[in-house]
């Protein structure tokens, strides 16, 4: 009698594990990320004059723009081409643990905003690989997500979300950002 | 006697349901979209006479272009930077719900067709955040689709097909784009 | 007594199974590939003298470059859009099975690499449907990985990852890359 109990006790409970594992996956993401990082990289645009220093350089303009000055009309067509060092601290002169490359487009009239692809590139003694991202970066908010939509070596198949902040912006010519990865894909 | 029945019938319902458990989640998902939405967006390609109205401007093409006509070969070698107004139906002044920001290049000499690298940036009551999109774009097929490569904010971590079809095209300076947007993967 | 007993190796075994259906999905997945294929892909880029069978075009470079000659500085800056044929093997006169459409663009000044955004556009009796890639390309290592980041008709929704190989170089005018695709989520 109490063993007949127990069994439908038991069987109540099967099925409502039997239940729980069917919920669509999606029910059952976190939003916590499987790993979290932080990077800077350096942004030195070619001015004409600074062969020597620059990391990257326009490469496509508007018709009222040119390869050296950043147009008017916040930058609105200009694309740019970058290799910048990436550094685990804030300052330009650290040594290096990848590369940041792609490119970025000054893609509105009215205010600074950009649309990026690009790599991060590591060739350190922690990480071997890359991230690759792409996404809408409204220059002018503190915080803009963009997406992490691959990744290879170390970062096999990864993806999430990268918030960047601009850390420094010195004239036209050099900026620094700050970019926090959080990846929601580990494989 | 018939406590150890039931104990070997709940045996065989654990493996089963363990079994059950461990099937690959490719299996599993569905094709149905977890979330379905329909926008429109508007270009407008500076010609050099309509700078006020222009949302886009050719900022690369090849040796044989020019930055205010699109080139002959299917435009072949243009590349436009974008920022078009997103509306809820085909009405060009109806009030926009976001802004479609990045690139498209044609990439074909015999057929229209161009790749496409943008995001939905919204920023309206109802929707906050980005959708990023990538893909070719066959422009002369009735519908084409592109991949949902990511997402922020409201769409976090979205995946899902974007399918594009030509709802109006006037001359060589204003097409409208009807998007309608599939996700098979909600977070 | 003995069926109490049972019950509780029943509770300790529920115990078990619910906490191994918790652990999180990145736990189960495999990276053994779900689809694995190999196609090559020919890019002649357009020098000024042969418009008829080039396929790809440079379209944007730095201001000490130009639109027929790959700039010097490892052509950092030079943008290239293509339209390359696909074939099985490495004969770029064999039947191809679809078209590699997008840009590459060359992004370091000390060495060649480049940054990736295209697409695999399948239109054989075999596939149907597209295959969109980005990410690095450091062309000087024998193999370079870059992420599928979606996918459309047959590759619906494919995630995975591409091995890169360069199988031929020809002055700076032709190159044959090979390109091993192995997707990791196909639905």
């Amino acid at each position: 009698m109490e063993a007949k109990r127990s069994l439908l006790a038991i069987f109540l409970l099967l099925s409502f594990l039997s239940i729980s594992t069917a919920t669509p996956t999606r029910k059952t993401r976190t939003r916590n990320p499987c790993k979290s990082m932080v990077f800077y990289f350096h942004d030195i645009i070619y001015n004409g004059h600074n062969a020597k220093n620059a990391t990257s350089a326009i490469v496509g303009s508007p018709q009222w723009g040119n390869k050296t000055i950043l147009t008017g009309k916040n930058h609105f067509g200009d694309l740019v081409v970058f290799d910048d060092p990436i550094t685990l601290d804030n300052n330009l002169h650290s040594k290096p643990v990848g590369r940041a490359q792609g490119f970025y487009i000054y893609d509105k009239k009215d205010i600074f905003t950009a649309w990026l692809g690009f790599s991060f590139v590591f060739n350190s003694t922690q990480n071997k690989g890359s991230i690759n991202f792409a996404g809408a970066d409204p220059l002018m908010n503190k915080t803009r997500d963009i997406s992490v939509i691959g990744g290879t070596g170390d970062f096999f198949m990864a993806r999430g979300v990268a918030t960047l902040m601009t850390d420094a912006f010195e004239g036209e010519v050099y900026f620094r950002l700050r970019t926090d990865i959080n990846l929601y894909e580990c494989w």
